[in-house]
């Protein structure tokens, strides 16, 4: 696989419910960064991120609008949807990846407003 | 110029004070979004906001990361860097431009946290 297409299956896994696969694609020091929230390293703590993001959650979907790599480099724009019960609260974010030459995720760097989030989400739960 | 080449003088030009510059670079339909803020179309639209954005502002450094290209799409990772006096304002940006075949941006759209910008303008504004 070359960096874009590991990104890609990278994203697959997460949104498919294969946590423990989609941490097989990533570095023992990987850094996974949500901008307005901080810094994770490690797959471990990549892993406790995104079972509390996922958490009440029913269904995920990474909807990539622009994927570009060069290099090492992948950048993607996309709109993550989360489903709660029967409503979507959807994320404009953009993405920087960082793929190692033994096609591993070392970087994960997610741009996204906090706020929309945080208003979207109260929105649906009220 | 390549669309790299186009964005990296667009902004060489927007923070150079050369807005009259920058301008000539972008599509008389050109797409402004701030994805927090919102959209503005049209170079007026585009300048009226630039404005805004710069009113008390004594420099303005975008330093590029990270920037990919494919095709008319480039992708960006950036620190923007606002002085005031003699404090500094970074704001971490994702960008996405499309720049069309005769070399002119139509979208520039940034990705950003409002509340991390809101948050250091008042640290520095007291």
């Amino acid at each position: 696989m070359n960096p874009a297409e590991v990104v890609d299956e990278f994203i697959r896994r997460v949104t498919s419910d294969d946590l423990d696969g989609a941490l097989q694609l990533v570095t023992s020091d990987v850094e996974y960064d949500n901008v307005p929230v901080g810094t994770n390293i490690g797959p471990e703590a990549m892993r406790t991120f995104l079972v509390q993001m996922m958490a009440g959650i029913d269904e995920v979907v990474f909807a990539v609008h622009r994927q570009v790599a060069t290099g090492n480099t992948v950048l993607n724009e996309r709109l993550d949807r989360f489903r709660i019960g029967d409503k979507w609260l959807d994320l404009p974010v953009a993405g920087v990846f960082e793929v190692n030459d033994e096609g591993l995720i070392s970087l994960w760097r997610d741009y996204f407003d906090m706020n929309t989030f945080t208003e979207r989400l109260t929105a649906i739960l009220g």
